[in-house]
């Protein structure tokens, strides 16, 4: 059966005669009428916040800049409270005025206050509308209406294709070498995290596996690795799969550059040429090079660099290609053509691949590509893992060094919960180990992570065949009574001359497949409340029963990441840990039942390797 | 003579074929070449750094972000050491590529660096041109060219109208009361001055004064100022200015809501309609009021707030306007059109006024209004005041508050040395004297002020008549030698992935007139550098040597802000403080004259009131 069509019907969620378009001052401008209370999730790769109503985001695409509106992924997608979602369907930077800038001609406003006097004077008072506007003539605006929000962003994901379905080994253990390791510092690697008793399942090379970097040239380094074919045949009989770092600026010393300069744009970066992947010429050119050069040669995926900002160092939105697309819609989707360029690739050799991208957009749900960051705030990573569910977007909050071993635990314990588990030392050199006093601590916590596979790949088979996203903020799930609470701020004439309120969302826990909830620490801290859904539920270690739609406070030790289990919940564990792409058939299953109703679970399986 | 006319003629500063214009992609594009060894100043009041070379700027008018981009004032006018201005004159939001952004066809392109082995790889090569766009078909561009920078900036400031000549109360001093104040509080407050035998000036009235504020009602609140002809009378007596704050978002308690309702925009700030002043309809309502009820009782200026952003309360770049001005050219133009319709207010009555407004853009020389700002650090307060004569902008690094009398000292003494010397206790309820300790040094700095009136109104007629600016970066002397240097800085993977450098441009010191280097101290300073420029320099309090064309280091106390005077410099002083609107002639002067050199001066004068 259709997968979209298993989704109950819905009606279509507002008198369409309500939503408003106009082309005005070169602008297209979209209306769409909102309830007094409902809330808006969405929007990108969000670092801050959960509910969007209220602000104001001018969406691009650029590296995280403690803001809302300059995202790795600027996804112009809504879902409400109530029941629906909104894709603005636009490659063009996007002003999204979410509940806020009141009409004169509104039938809505809210009631006019005396600053001087009315202590309830807002700073800024809601609207009964979502405004978007795009420069240019016209935009698609998709409307998804469904029974619930968990349903909304289901029938998001179906409709671009279903979610990623990635390799067994991707949901592996990842960890990058240093910038400039040569084949023998990587194998010895590799040893290393055998001899340790450390799981390893991909290693990641750097910019020093090029001939040259920054621009690139796509060729391997004859100093670094002089034989890269028998580096990759000792990586294979190890169970190792090695994805190559790049990004997408061509040098003069690529075989191709000459190939590929009438397919590419009028500015450079880092002095290298841009490819205009809109033409074909261009993709052929770029992904026979590497096919050639790596594919064939057991290259398992990539780490697409560079591809979202910052604007002092990619090409200007006045920027022109060759396909007449403008540097604005160039730089709005320029990691989409990348990550559909590549997984054709992949396909064509049906094969799969989990690979790394640093930008994205909306519609990317079937691409085999998590995002990753700048900026290292471990909240901040947190947050974006429990937003990323709400776009399609899959994200790793990456761990690169810590202060302290608390907080490398801390950081990987989180990190094991999320879409990908990177190490990336590519500057700190920094190794599970690193920190002596935890080195048990860290190898039980990525233990728990691969043993977890069986769990995991079916939550990742729930995304590809029913879009449901494997890690979901709390208010995708149905027992779950949202606790937002909006706090007032004193007046200060310097940093908050209006007295803002500031609102707390829940960023700090969110589901991880079917019945895992996961509330990470953070350094500093022994003790943490948790918001338990409605239901019973229990803790992953012990069984013990914790609560049933209450807030808990609990005291773990550093030695585990807090998870919690619905009633009756099956979770199927590895008994052994092994490097994945060595697993073979029949594997040892340890099962785990919660609570006491009797119950039943599907666990998807498949060979994890071909399309 | 046409002042115009008086500055020597130069050759176009460029070959006009290599200066490139297209329209693609819905913008408008233009490039203009650049020397390697070309800096380039202005863009608005930066918060940030001098040479503008080797950054992006996305100038649009908004509150201060600590970036280089949404600016209260973001004129989109740059003067180049190579003798010569470019002026961008569009309403749009320009961005601006300051000799960054290398195209694949430029003739003079950096060389191409290896990351992984080059130590000498640059993040950010510079490129050979300034590129600029703005969505549109079509923007005005004009060039001024002069024998130097200085002529360069006063050739723009002539063409713009010259710069203001400010009545002379507006050069003394400005006191805020707290927003809530009462007449009979803000008479307590100014016969307070005066027996603490404090100068004053002007008095604000922040928005109590209003009836209702936040949207404004711009009547007398009758509970707080009953009787304002009276109050206004008393004012007069004492020789006080008073200025009212308000913004421009009409609340339908003022007495023409229903009258302009037809002439302002689409959407509401604050829940006020937002006049659309580009209608003669608007500005005549709004005028005629504010004549009636303030103007034609004694007020004489105004503070106009709020003008520049945040977006999340000003209209959206979306809104509309009955005049077909669009909300992006509204936001980047109000400030201009809200200055341009008051100057003619005043004038018609045959009276200057000196005002305040928190935006500003290109050609506002002539229009007699200060920007105030958002934000607070002392240092990037003094990059400002610095910054702003390179754009015909007039600034004050308003004193709210300090931690310590020290820091209060610190601020009065730059403050005291800038185009408008206002104490904005709006909120803090601050007074010169509220720190005891340091009261006596405060009054002696705001002396020292007012007692130099007769140099500093002659700095601001040449202004007026010539196009000097009173406030002028180092850069623009003709003996100093730029001392610019870049630092470069560690990798980090986290805040410098790229190891960036830092430039480090000489932000810390000013002329102020046409013969004193003012170099401001910062809390926790006891001593700093100074740069000389070359001829022989004289400290202005002492009269002694301190230097010629070098860097010397200074240790002042507390008591003052370091000056120093050129060689035959002549300065004249009041020898009298007494308020400004009450000095009748004859009045006495003190004359110093610094150095040996026989030299002369102009002192110019006038009634200083009309216009």
């Amino acid at each position: 059966m259709d997968p979209l069509k298993a989704i109950a019907p819905s009606d279509f969620p507002f008198d369409p005669s309500t939503v408003c378009g106009l082309v005005y001052g070169g602008r297209t401008i979209v209306r769409i009428p909102l309830k007094p209370d409902e809330k808006l999730y969405g929007l990108g790769l969000q670092f801050q916040g959960l509910n969007r109503r209220g602000k104001v985001y001018h969406l691009r695409t650029d590296h995280y800049s403690r803001g809302n509106e300059r995202l790795h992924a600027p996804t112009p997608f809504y879902i409400s409270s109530a029941g629906y979602g909104v894709l603005f369907n636009s490659p063009r930077y996007i002003d999204i005025y979410a509940g806020i800038g009141n009409r004169k001609d509104s039938p809505n406003l809210p009631k006019i206050r005396d600053r001087n006097t009315d202590r309830n004077w807002q700073a800024q008072p809601l609207s009964d509308s979502v405004e978007a506007s795009v420069y240019g003539n016209g935009m698609e605006i998709i409307v998804f209406a469904a029974p619930s929000m968990l349903d909304v962003v289901r029938r998001f994901n179906l409709y671009c294709g279903g979610g990623v379905l990635p390799p067994k080994w991707g949901l592996g253990f990842w960890h990058r070498m240093r910038s400039l390791a040569s084949d023998k510092e990587v194998i010895a690697e590799a040893d290393e995290f055998k001899r340790r008793g450390f799981p390893l399942d991909v290693i990641g090379l750097e910019p020093g596996w090029h001939s040259k970097s920054y621009p690139c040239s796509f060729e391997w380094s004859p100093s670094r690795f002089p034989n890269p074919q028998d580096f990759l045949n000792k990586m294979k009989e190890r169970g190792i799969q090695i994805n190559l770092w790049e990004n997408p600026y061509i040098s003069p010393n690529a075989s191709f550059y000459k190939a590929i300069k009438p397919y590419t744009g009028s500015h450079m970066v880092w002095l290298g040429l841009v490819p205009d992947f809109m033409m074909s010429q261009a993709r052929d050119i770029f992904t026979k090079q590497h096919k050639e050069c790596h594919l064939n040669m057991g290259v398992s995926g990539y780490k697409f660099d560079e591809v979202d900002g910052y604007d002092r160092w990619l090409w200007p939105d006045h920027a022109v290609f060759p396909s007449g697309t403008s540097g604005e819609q160039m730089r709005q989707t320029y990691a989409l053509q990348i990550q559909k360029m590549m997984m054709d690739v992949f396909r064509s050799r049906n094969q799969r691949t989990y690979s790394l991208i640093r930008a994205n957009n909306a519609a990317s749900s079937a691409y085999p590509f998590a995002i990753y960051t700048d900026h290292y705030d471990h909240r901040g990573f947190i947050t974006a893992v429990v937003n990323s569910g709400f776009c399609g977007l899959l994200y790793t909050p990456e761990i690169r060094s810590a202060q302290s071993g608390e907080e490398w635990v801390r950081r990987m314990q989180s990190v094991c919960f999320s879409h990908l588990v990177q190490l990336n030392g590519w500057f700190s050199n920094t190794k599970p180990w690193s920190f002596p006093e935890v080195e048990d601590r860290v190898r039980d916590t990525i233990n728990l992570r691969i043993r977890l596979l069986p769990y995991i790949y079916t939550a990742f088979a729930h995304y590809h065949f029913e879009g449901i996203p494997p890690i979901r903020s709390m208010v995708l799930e149905p027992d779950y009574t949202d606790s937002e609470r909006s706090e007032n701020q004193k007046l200060d004439d310097v940093d908050n001359p209006y007295a803002e309120a500031i609102r707390e969302d829940v960023t700090d826990q969110y589901m991880f497949g079917k019945s895992l909830l996961v509330a990470p620490l953070f350094v500093g801290e022994t003790a943490r409340t948790v918001i338990l859904p409605h239901g019973k539920w229990y803790d992953f270690y012990t069984g013990d029963y914790v609560g049933n739609g209450e807030v808990i406070t609990v005291q773990p030790s550093l030695d585990r990441i807090p998870l919690y289990v619905r009633e009756g919940a099956i979770i199927p564990l590895l008994k052994e840990v092994e490097p994945i792409a060595l697993m073979r058939c029949p594997i040892a299953l340890e099962i785990r039942h919660y609570g006491a109703l009797p119950s039943q679970t599907v666990l998807y399986d498949d060979d994890g390797e071909n399309v």
